[in-house]
Protein backbone atom coordinates (compact mmCIF):
# COMPACT_ATOMS: atom_id res chain seq x y z
CA UNK A 1 0.00 0.00 0.00
CA UNK A 2 1.20 3.89 -0.20
CA UNK A 3 0.48 5.70 2.18
CA UNK A 4 0.60 10.02 2.17
CA UNK A 5 0.72 11.99 4.11
CA UNK A 6 -0.06 15.97 3.70
CA UNK A 7 0.43 18.94 6.51
CA UNK A 8 -2.76 20.99 6.65
CA UNK A 9 -2.36 24.54 4.81
CA UNK A 10 -1.68 27.98 5.76
CA UNK A 11 -4.06 28.86 8.52
CA UNK A 12 -5.18 31.81 10.15
CA UNK A 13 -2.60 32.83 13.56
CA UNK A 14 -4.64 32.26 16.68
CA UNK A 15 -7.24 35.24 17.75
CA UNK A 16 -7.52 36.65 21.22
CA UNK A 17 -9.99 33.75 22.65
CA UNK A 18 -10.01 31.61 20.34
CA UNK A 19 -9.22 28.08 20.90
CA UNK A 20 -5.99 26.94 18.81
CA UNK A 21 -7.53 23.96 17.50
CA UNK A 22 -10.00 26.24 15.54
CA UNK A 23 -7.79 27.59 13.64
CA UNK A 24 -9.13 28.06 10.18
CA UNK A 25 -6.93 28.33 6.88
CA UNK A 26 -6.57 31.32 5.13
CA UNK A 27 -7.57 32.37 1.47
CA UNK A 28 -4.28 31.49 0.69
CA UNK A 29 -4.08 28.66 2.75
CA UNK A 30 -7.65 27.48 0.44
CA UNK A 31 -6.10 28.70 -2.94
CA UNK A 32 -2.90 26.49 -2.41
CA UNK A 33 -4.21 23.49 -0.89
CA UNK A 34 -7.14 23.49 -3.66
CA UNK A 35 -4.04 23.61 -6.30
CA UNK A 36 -2.18 20.86 -4.74
CA UNK A 37 -5.49 18.22 -4.71
CA UNK A 38 -6.57 19.73 -8.28
CA UNK A 39 -2.56 18.63 -9.25
CA UNK A 40 -2.85 15.56 -7.61
CA UNK A 41 -6.13 15.11 -9.51
CA UNK A 42 -4.72 15.32 -13.09
CA UNK A 43 -2.30 13.07 -12.24
CA UNK A 44 -5.15 10.10 -11.62
CA UNK A 45 -3.97 9.36 -7.94
CA UNK A 46 -7.19 8.14 -6.07
CA UNK A 47 -7.25 7.27 -2.35
CA UNK A 48 -9.48 4.79 -0.84
CA UNK A 49 -9.89 6.72 2.49
CA UNK A 50 -8.51 10.42 3.51
CA UNK A 51 -8.12 10.34 6.91
CA UNK A 52 -7.54 13.65 8.81
CA UNK A 53 -6.94 15.46 12.46
CA UNK A 54 -9.54 16.65 14.10
CA UNK A 55 -8.50 20.02 13.94
CA UNK A 56 -10.39 22.30 11.98
CA UNK A 57 -7.55 23.41 9.76
CA UNK A 58 -6.78 20.02 9.23
CA UNK A 59 -10.67 18.82 8.72
CA UNK A 60 -10.47 21.81 6.20
CA UNK A 61 -7.38 20.70 3.90
CA UNK A 62 -8.74 17.11 3.75
CA UNK A 63 -12.58 17.98 2.72
CA UNK A 64 -10.59 20.22 -0.24
CA UNK A 65 -9.14 16.80 -1.16
CA UNK A 66 -12.51 15.28 -1.63
CA UNK A 67 -14.04 18.20 -2.95
CA UNK A 68 -11.21 17.52 -5.68
CA UNK A 69 -12.19 14.15 -6.58
CA UNK A 70 -9.26 12.46 -4.98
CA UNK A 71 -11.57 10.30 -2.56
CA UNK A 72 -14.93 9.94 -1.40
CA UNK A 73 -13.95 8.83 1.85
CA UNK A 74 -12.81 11.33 4.82
CA UNK A 75 -12.72 9.69 8.12
CA UNK A 76 -11.27 11.11 11.37
CA UNK A 77 -9.10 9.93 13.48
CA UNK A 78 -7.47 11.51 16.93
CA UNK A 79 -3.82 10.09 16.68
CA UNK A 80 -3.04 12.65 13.59
CA UNK A 81 -3.98 15.57 16.22
CA UNK A 82 -0.63 16.96 17.41
CA UNK A 83 -0.34 14.66 20.24
CA UNK A 84 -1.31 11.88 18.31
CA UNK A 85 0.96 8.68 18.93
CA UNK A 86 2.01 7.11 15.99
CA UNK A 87 2.08 3.61 17.75
CA UNK A 88 -1.86 4.50 18.28
CA UNK A 89 -2.25 5.53 14.20
CA UNK A 90 -0.65 1.64 13.19
CA UNK A 91 -3.09 -0.52 15.60
CA UNK A 92 -5.46 1.33 13.77
CA UNK A 93 -3.81 0.97 10.14
CA UNK A 94 -3.08 -2.88 11.27
CA UNK A 95 -7.29 -3.07 11.70
CA UNK A 96 -7.94 -0.95 8.70
CA UNK A 97 -5.83 -3.54 6.18
CA UNK A 98 -7.74 -6.54 7.44
CA UNK A 99 -11.02 -4.63 6.84
CA UNK A 100 -10.01 -3.26 3.90
CA UNK A 101 -7.97 -5.70 1.66
CA UNK A 102 -8.39 -4.22 -1.55
CA UNK A 103 -7.35 -0.71 -0.27
CA UNK A 104 -4.33 0.52 -2.25
CA UNK A 105 -3.83 4.62 -1.19
CA UNK A 106 -4.51 6.27 1.86
CA UNK A 107 -3.73 9.91 2.85
CA UNK A 108 -3.15 11.13 5.83
CA UNK A 109 -4.19 14.50 6.42
CA UNK A 110 -2.29 16.07 9.87
CA UNK A 111 0.50 18.48 11.25
CA UNK A 112 4.11 18.75 11.82
CA UNK A 113 6.58 17.88 13.40
CA UNK A 114 4.76 14.58 13.68
CA UNK A 115 4.12 14.00 10.33
CA UNK A 116 7.78 14.23 9.14
CA UNK A 117 8.82 12.70 12.50
CA UNK A 118 6.52 9.72 11.65
CA UNK A 119 7.68 9.36 8.06
CA UNK A 120 11.31 8.99 9.28
CA UNK A 121 10.23 6.57 12.03
CA UNK A 122 8.26 4.33 9.31
CA UNK A 123 10.93 4.74 6.39
CA UNK A 124 14.63 4.68 8.25
CA UNK A 125 13.18 3.46 11.95
CA UNK A 126 13.79 6.58 13.98
CA UNK A 127 13.22 10.33 13.96
CA UNK A 128 16.38 12.57 12.70
CA UNK A 129 14.05 15.75 12.09
CA UNK A 130 15.76 16.19 8.81
CA UNK A 131 12.87 15.99 7.04
CA UNK A 132 11.09 19.03 6.27
CA UNK A 133 7.60 19.00 5.38
CA UNK A 134 5.87 22.56 3.96
CA UNK A 135 2.36 23.07 4.94
CA UNK A 136 0.35 21.67 2.14
CA UNK A 137 3.34 19.58 1.51
CA UNK A 138 3.09 15.86 0.82
CA UNK A 139 5.07 12.40 1.58
CA UNK A 140 4.26 9.30 -0.08
CA UNK A 141 5.55 5.72 1.51
CA UNK A 142 5.43 2.50 0.23
CA UNK A 143 4.67 0.38 2.73
CA UNK A 144 4.93 -3.49 2.79
CA UNK A 145 2.39 -6.19 3.23
CA UNK A 146 3.76 -7.07 6.41
CA UNK A 147 2.26 -6.03 9.28
CA UNK A 148 5.31 -4.50 10.95
CA UNK A 149 5.91 -1.06 9.09
CA UNK A 150 8.50 0.78 11.28
CA UNK A 151 11.85 1.18 9.18
CA UNK A 152 10.40 -1.24 6.49
CA UNK A 153 8.66 1.54 4.23
CA UNK A 154 10.20 3.21 1.25
CA UNK A 155 10.34 6.88 0.72
CA UNK A 156 8.64 7.76 -2.82
CA UNK A 157 7.99 11.68 -2.47
CA UNK A 158 8.62 14.52 -0.59
CA UNK A 159 7.29 16.95 -2.30
CA UNK A 160 6.30 21.05 -1.11
CA UNK A 161 3.38 22.92 -2.61
CA UNK A 162 5.61 25.19 -4.70
CA UNK A 163 6.31 22.11 -7.19
CA UNK A 164 3.03 22.68 -8.03
CA UNK A 165 2.42 26.58 -8.11
CA UNK B 1 23.78 26.72 -0.18
CA UNK B 2 21.26 24.41 -1.40
CA UNK B 3 22.24 20.88 -3.22
CA UNK B 4 19.97 19.17 -5.96
CA UNK B 5 20.47 16.13 -7.16
CA UNK B 6 18.76 14.91 -10.46
CA UNK B 7 18.96 11.60 -12.30
CA UNK B 8 19.58 11.45 -15.92
CA UNK B 9 16.11 11.02 -17.98
CA UNK B 10 15.43 7.17 -19.52
CA UNK B 11 17.64 6.04 -21.61
CA UNK B 12 18.35 3.73 -24.55
CA UNK B 13 19.11 -0.21 -23.92
CA UNK B 14 22.74 -0.79 -24.27
CA UNK B 15 23.05 -2.30 -28.02
CA UNK B 16 25.50 -4.75 -28.77
CA UNK B 17 29.05 -3.46 -29.24
CA UNK B 18 28.42 -0.33 -27.65
CA UNK B 19 29.96 1.00 -24.27
CA UNK B 20 27.78 1.25 -21.75
CA UNK B 21 29.11 5.06 -21.02
CA UNK B 22 27.55 6.10 -24.18
CA UNK B 23 24.14 5.44 -23.97
CA UNK B 24 21.98 8.04 -25.08
CA UNK B 25 18.13 9.19 -23.98
CA UNK B 26 15.40 8.09 -26.03
CA UNK B 27 12.77 10.54 -27.25
CA UNK B 28 10.96 10.23 -24.37
CA UNK B 29 13.85 10.72 -21.97
CA UNK B 30 14.41 13.81 -23.33
CA UNK B 31 10.78 15.00 -23.54
CA UNK B 32 10.63 14.05 -19.73
CA UNK B 33 13.30 15.98 -18.73
CA UNK B 34 12.18 18.96 -21.28
CA UNK B 35 9.50 18.61 -19.10
CA UNK B 36 10.61 19.28 -15.66
CA UNK B 37 13.54 21.33 -16.43
CA UNK B 38 10.91 23.83 -17.93
CA UNK B 39 8.50 23.31 -14.59
CA UNK B 40 11.70 23.97 -12.61
CA UNK B 41 12.71 26.84 -14.53
CA UNK B 42 8.86 28.06 -14.12
CA UNK B 43 9.07 27.75 -10.62
CA UNK B 44 11.94 30.65 -10.83
CA UNK B 45 14.95 28.01 -9.98
CA UNK B 46 18.12 29.03 -10.72
CA UNK B 47 21.41 26.70 -10.65
CA UNK B 48 25.25 28.86 -10.42
CA UNK B 49 27.03 25.64 -11.60
CA UNK B 50 25.25 22.18 -13.31
CA UNK B 51 28.22 19.54 -12.41
CA UNK B 52 27.41 16.16 -14.66
CA UNK B 53 28.64 12.75 -14.59
CA UNK B 54 30.42 12.25 -17.55
CA UNK B 55 28.37 9.51 -19.03
CA UNK B 56 26.34 10.40 -22.25
CA UNK B 57 22.88 10.42 -20.72
CA UNK B 58 23.95 12.43 -17.65
CA UNK B 59 25.25 14.59 -19.66
CA UNK B 60 22.58 15.24 -22.43
CA UNK B 61 20.13 15.60 -19.34
CA UNK B 62 22.60 18.30 -17.88
CA UNK B 63 22.85 19.99 -21.56
CA UNK B 64 18.73 20.50 -21.19
CA UNK B 65 19.06 22.29 -17.73
CA UNK B 66 21.48 24.55 -19.47
CA UNK B 67 18.85 25.06 -22.20
CA UNK B 68 15.56 25.40 -20.19
CA UNK B 69 17.77 28.67 -18.74
CA UNK B 70 18.12 26.96 -15.47
CA UNK B 71 22.15 27.71 -15.35
CA UNK B 72 24.51 29.25 -17.54
CA UNK B 73 27.72 26.71 -15.99
CA UNK B 74 28.09 22.96 -16.90
CA UNK B 75 30.73 21.37 -15.68
CA UNK B 76 32.31 17.66 -15.44
CA UNK B 77 32.89 15.80 -12.36
CA UNK B 78 34.01 12.14 -12.16
CA UNK B 79 32.76 11.44 -9.35
CA UNK B 80 29.24 11.78 -10.15
CA UNK B 81 29.94 8.33 -12.34
CA UNK B 82 28.60 4.96 -11.41
CA UNK B 83 31.48 4.10 -9.64
CA UNK B 84 32.08 7.55 -8.02
CA UNK B 85 33.17 8.17 -4.75
CA UNK B 86 31.15 10.64 -2.49
CA UNK B 87 34.20 11.56 -0.50
CA UNK B 88 35.65 12.98 -3.31
CA UNK B 89 33.03 14.99 -4.18
CA UNK B 90 32.84 16.55 -1.00
CA UNK B 91 36.50 17.72 -1.39
CA UNK B 92 35.44 19.39 -4.84
CA UNK B 93 32.55 20.87 -2.62
CA UNK B 94 34.72 22.27 0.07
CA UNK B 95 36.95 23.96 -2.40
CA UNK B 96 33.83 24.72 -4.53
CA UNK B 97 32.58 26.66 -1.74
CA UNK B 98 35.88 28.47 -1.41
CA UNK B 99 36.76 29.66 -4.63
CA UNK B 100 32.42 30.74 -4.96
CA UNK B 101 31.61 32.57 -1.94
CA UNK B 102 28.38 33.84 -3.45
CA UNK B 103 26.64 30.28 -4.94
CA UNK B 104 23.67 29.43 -3.45
CA UNK B 105 21.95 26.54 -5.23
CA UNK B 106 23.98 23.25 -7.91
CA UNK B 107 22.36 21.00 -9.43
CA UNK B 108 24.42 17.24 -9.23
CA UNK B 109 23.37 15.09 -12.49
CA UNK B 110 24.29 11.29 -11.93
CA UNK B 111 23.38 7.81 -11.45
CA UNK B 112 21.17 5.76 -9.18
CA UNK B 113 21.82 4.30 -6.49
CA UNK B 114 24.45 6.52 -6.18
CA UNK B 115 22.32 9.53 -5.38
CA UNK B 116 20.13 8.66 -3.44
CA UNK B 117 22.97 6.65 -1.12
CA UNK B 118 24.64 9.96 -1.13
CA UNK B 119 21.23 11.92 -0.26
CA UNK B 120 20.90 9.43 2.94
CA UNK B 121 24.59 9.79 4.01
CA UNK B 122 24.48 13.64 3.82
CA UNK B 123 21.12 13.58 5.69
CA UNK B 124 20.93 10.87 7.80
CA UNK B 125 24.90 9.85 8.16
CA UNK B 126 24.18 6.39 6.75
CA UNK B 127 23.23 4.56 3.64
CA UNK B 128 19.29 2.99 4.44
CA UNK B 129 18.73 2.21 0.93
CA UNK B 130 15.25 3.54 1.20
CA UNK B 131 14.74 6.81 -0.97
CA UNK B 132 13.51 5.94 -4.64
CA UNK B 133 15.10 8.42 -7.27
CA UNK B 134 12.91 7.99 -10.84
CA UNK B 135 14.77 8.89 -13.58
CA UNK B 136 14.80 12.78 -14.04
CA UNK B 137 13.78 13.35 -10.90
CA UNK B 138 15.21 15.72 -8.42
CA UNK B 139 16.09 15.41 -4.43
CA UNK B 140 17.02 18.68 -2.52
CA UNK B 141 19.06 19.20 0.36
CA UNK B 142 19.29 22.33 2.41
CA UNK B 143 23.57 22.11 3.13
CA UNK B 144 24.50 24.11 6.19
CA UNK B 145 27.45 26.40 6.00
CA UNK B 146 29.80 24.18 8.25
CA UNK B 147 32.19 21.51 6.14
CA UNK B 148 30.99 19.13 7.41
CA UNK B 149 28.00 18.30 5.70
CA UNK B 150 27.69 14.13 6.53
CA UNK B 151 24.05 13.67 8.51
CA UNK B 152 24.19 17.57 8.88
CA UNK B 153 21.74 18.37 5.37
CA UNK B 154 17.94 18.73 5.55
CA UNK B 155 16.10 16.95 2.89
CA UNK B 156 13.45 19.31 1.12
CA UNK B 157 12.38 17.63 -2.26
CA UNK B 158 11.94 13.91 -3.23
CA UNK B 159 9.86 14.97 -6.70
CA UNK B 160 9.14 12.09 -9.34
CA UNK B 161 9.12 13.52 -13.20
CA UNK B 162 5.33 12.45 -13.00
CA UNK B 163 4.63 15.08 -10.34
CA UNK B 164 4.98 17.34 -13.13
CA UNK B 165 3.90 15.55 -16.45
Amino acid sequence: MEIFLMRHGIAEDLQPGEAEENRQLTTKGIAKTERVAGRMEEMGWEFDTVLSSPLVRACETAQILLESGLSEVLEIHPNLAPNGLLENWLEWFTSYRLTNPTAERLILVGHEPNLSQWAEILVFGQVFDRIHLKKAGVIALQAPDTEDLIGKCKLLWLVPPKCWI
